[in-house]
């Protein structure tokens, strides 16, 4: 196989070699005049993939994980991770500078409370903490007798001499053919937001928010086309979007300065302070506004606006061209995911697999269909018991051989221009035991029970969450993780605000596209996860008292038959598997060249009876 | 058949007859400079069913819902209704004096900051708002420039001149056997709550959990044994039980000094105002204290600690002798509700029976098994399209005679010493439709689910709700209320904190019963609704990672074979439905002594294939 290009499966630098970069970064605070200092891992932005330049918990810590933060003081330190990484984090950090401690319950102001002493100075950079955050922080430190200190400039960056610059990846401007809808009608629908919420501006802190507006894509962070940027749109007038005008061309700039003027980042402050010196009113947005927008704003005088971003729920109402996309991007994955689940079946049983091989072989056959810009995130490739780590990511230490009798979990997405894809298969390799069927029937009847779902206008995530799950209830199992996230086209494959979760309160509306991810996880043994993505639809049925939606599912990829025990299924279930896979044959055959895939594909969609 | 005793059928006066009671009732307000005055259908403790004294919105306006609000402003007057009460209201009002405005969306403050000028007194009783109404009301005044003025007596209460007086029903001791646990065991699982509120005191502001506490019933309101009273119970030392003493027998009286100090109910503000006035944190219900207990602690120095009342839960979860003594209720209940449906088979295809025949027949076989107390609320039995208003209740003005081709629909319940009931079942009058099989079928299948489901613990009951709706909503059809509520162990027959709706937000706990009731409701033709009790109990399950819940049904009673179209049924719903026959069978048959509705019981019980 040739080698893959986006992902890679190295492991930084960690432990004991780091632990001189705490002691410098005390005597960095102590120079402040601070006694600690809080380390997100964070950008600016509340994003999912940071760019290096922003890895400062990784670079003092040693934790890579995606979701943590350090809280350095001068006797202790500990470092504050969920469930998922404390293996990792016990193994990337030396343990004898860092308490590992739990992220969320009990939060880690819990332990500030507990360790802070009356006249401490605990130091936060407010560019790396919502507001929210900022206020729990502040709350604990209060409790504590203690003062939280905004700093200027983050500390970390004072040690860390061989930061890397920011990112200047090229924007691109993301074409009417795929946007569907210009940015001068996008902006029309934005101010009535802002005359509903009856403030006189609306910062949009999210980058994915200004990409969507002004139909823009970047490269500046990993697996999302990202222009790392803000915007600020003011009830009347022309907005300004602040981007770093070395990722524009000419015909990026002219682009955007159809609608917007176009500024340097380090000017959205100055514009900000002058609004709110005026005493604006200034929209924020909860999920990704920084602490210091809001001071800022309020010390100039201004209103700042606390609530959600509207952007985030026009943005997930996808329309007739995103949609359309969507559905080409799919029909062209699934012919990747064919050729690599026939690779699999043929290649597996030799026993010469490992989990990287698979990670590069379908990433290879995602290249071959020439249009492919990135893995939508990275893939995680678990088998046998590593399948059972539900945010698994394989590394050259971890890397493990696909053996007989493992399940082998594959969830995976593309980045393509018209669309954004998310996919996880279960294969069974060899002979899978009576258990391993039993499981995955039950996960099975669980994401048939969300694809075949009918649910008025009006109806949440939370609604449908339970039909994912009812089965492996009656087994007295289940599975810790959210039914579905929302997704984007052509922009993060974790997108709100909807979602398929206890916690999904948005009303799902026509347009929107989801996962349907149910699982089980059975620990040191293996793991099981079926996921297609499926796009909110309206349906007419006769009779109807009300307008009723349901899903289309956009995901066109075989399930492993051989896992299945049929005497499981309802005759609807079956029904369902059977035309699902008659209709992944007629869409996914007629792309594919080869005899053998085609033969394989022949057999992996056969009717089940 | 016998006169009912428990529940009438008379129309209030109402209408324009009334309507010289406002004019009165504006120069009260005139006399007290206030320009505006609200009245909630509501006494001081938001009870679900308030005493005659307490009735002043019926007595002003002339509606008799069970939930409303009018605002008397000098020109206008609104009376705020849902949409259940629209059609009522409309006919027991004068038009002319009362526009009819919603009860929820738009909210009545809506109107209130459109209708008040600057300037504007609108007055409020205190008493008979929770803080949070209060603080909706305040907020809306000041949007308007008006300001909310607290009175110290109520000025419908001036011109009430045959105002009835509070209720004085003798309290009687709920014996051990039925109650199950000691006073003196309560008080202490409620100070360890206090303890985790980090409080000085709670004050008990629902006589149902004054009742639940010091094992205690009443007879102040109609269906609900409720002895009418407050408690205060300090974080150390004795509680006090605040109850009018000519309620009390030494009997009584010596039961309640036992573990509490019994004192006169206008002495609670006194003590309040003492604890108050030293400082003191003290927890008041945020759904049932009124605000004046908030402004009355806070005007003395104290700190009113707003939340859910702790008994609440703990009075949710019975004991083994409550869950004994409403599984003996429901075998009792079983009875009556045999005897009465064999004779509606027997008597409706005359075509001379009536809701109010139906109503009585069913009160007269529930006092035929000698322990009846009271209704648990006023039944609602409602043929044909009354069938469809989902809270009718019959009066001699609405009764419908029962016509062949019709859907009768009985929803009732009993109090009995050792436990409350509520069941409803439809029955088929002559040869039902097609689409009444349809959707008597799919309210059953929903119902099922819910019986049938297995949890794990922490579910909410926002988790199961849907459980019950899946069917319908395939149908394009669905039912607009929740799923199911709390039950009360011989106490309120609607009991919170759980419930199974899209907002039941508290999980289902073991030893709470719920109420199962779908339903499908066509507008001006027929009603469905199919109801059974449940108790949330543990199971075992071979394999179960955690631990797992399942429903008891404790309600039996034959739900009417003739409505049930067998070919949409599953095997298991099948299943579900001929077990739950069999044991209606099993457990009612040996209590019945006549033959006739024992061969009536076999037939409704016979399995369906």
């Amino acid at each position: 196989m040739s080698e893959a290009h986006f992902q890679t499966f190295e492991e930084p630098e960690g432990g004991v070699a780091l632990t001189a970069r705490l002691a410098a970064f005390r005597e960095e605070l102590a120079r402040r005049k601070l006694t600690g200092f809080v380390i997100p891992r964070a950008d600016q932005q509340q994003n999912e993939y940071v760019a290096p330049s922003e890895e400062r918990l990784a670079w003092l810590t040693g934790f890579t994980g995606s979701a943590g933060l350090a809280i350095v003081l001068m006797q202790e330190a500990a470092l504050f991770v969920d469930g998922r990484y404390t293996l990792q984090a016990g193994k990337q950090v030396d343990q004898k500078a860092w308490q590992i401690q739990p992220l969320v319950d009990p939060p880690p102001e819990h332990w500030l409370t507990k360790h802070l002493s009356a006249g401490d100075r605990l130091g936060f950079d407010p560019w790396l903490h919502t507001s929210a955050a900022a206020e729990r922080l502040a709350a604990a430190c209060a409790k504590a007798g203690a003062d939280l200190v905004a700093v200027d400039s983050n500390p970390v960056d004072a040690i860390w001499t061989e930061r890397p610059r920011p990112p200047l990846g090229p924007v691109t401007i993301h074409g009417l053919r795929f946007a569907g809808e210009a940015e001068a009608i996008k902006l029309e629908r934005i101010r009535d937001e802002i005359n509903k919420l009856g403030v006189d501006a609306l910062v949009l802190s999210d980058s994915h928010a200004v990409a969507w507006t002004f139909n823009i894509r970047g490269a500046d962070v990993s697996h999302t086309p990202l222009p790392l940027s803000y915007a600020l749109v003011p009830r009347e007038g022309r907005p300004t979007v602040f981007i770093d005008h070395r990722k524009l061309s000419n015909l990026t700039r002219d682009h955007l300065e159809q609608s917007a003027d176009v500024d340097e980042p380090d000017r959205l402050t100055m514009k900000l302070t002058e609004l709110a010196q005026r005493g604006a009113a200034i929209a924020l947005d909860n999920a990704t506004a920084a602490e210091a927008l809001n001071r800022l704003i309020t010390t100039a005088g201004g209103k700042p606006v606390r609530g959600s971003d509207p952007v985030s729920l026009l943005k997930a109402v996808k329309n007739a061209a995103e949609i359309q996309g969507t559905r080409t991007a799919h029909q062209r994955d699934a012919v990747a995911l064919a050729r690599f689940l026939a690779w699999i079946d043929r290649e597996a049983p030799s026993g010469g697999l490992t989990e990287i091989d698979t990670v590069e072989a379908l990433e290879t056959f995602r290249r071959e269909t020439g249009a492919l810009k990135d893995v939508s995130f990275p893939t995680i490739a678990g088998t046998g018991p590593n399948g059972a780590i539900v945010h698994y990511r394989v590394t050259r230490k971890s890397n493990r051989r696909i053996a007989s009798g493992d399940l082998l979990l594959i969830d995976s997405g593309a980045q393509y221009e018209d669309g954004t894809t998310d996919v996880t298969r279960t294969i069974a390799i060899g002979k899978p035991t009576a258990e391993m069927r039993d499981r995955f029937t039950r996960v099975l009847r669980g994401h048939i029970a969300i694809a075949r779902a009918v649910f008025p206008d009006g109806t949440t995530g939370a609604q449908l969450d339970t039909l994912a799950r009812q089965y492996l209830w009656q087994a007295g199992i289940d599975f810790e993780h959210g039914t579905g996230h929302g997704v984007g086209s052509y922009l993060s494959v974790h997108e709100g605000p909807a979602r398929i979760s206890k916690l999904g309160t948005t009303p799902l509306k026509r347009g929107m596209i989801l996962s349907n991810e149910p699982g089980y996880y059975k620990t040191d043994a293996y793991g099981i996860r079926i996921e297609n993505l499926e796009l909110v639809i309206g349906i007419d049925i006769s009779g109807a008292e009300k307008p009723m939606n349901a899903f289309e599912t956009l995901t066109l990829a075989p399930i492993d038959r051989r896992l299945i025990d049929v005497t499981l299924l309802g005759e609807a279930e079956l029904k369902w598997l059977n035309d699902y896979h008659a209709r992944v044959k007629a869409e996914v055959r007629p792309q594919l060249g080869d005899d053998a895939t085609q033969q394989w594909l022949d057999r992996a969609t056969a009717p089940l009876t």
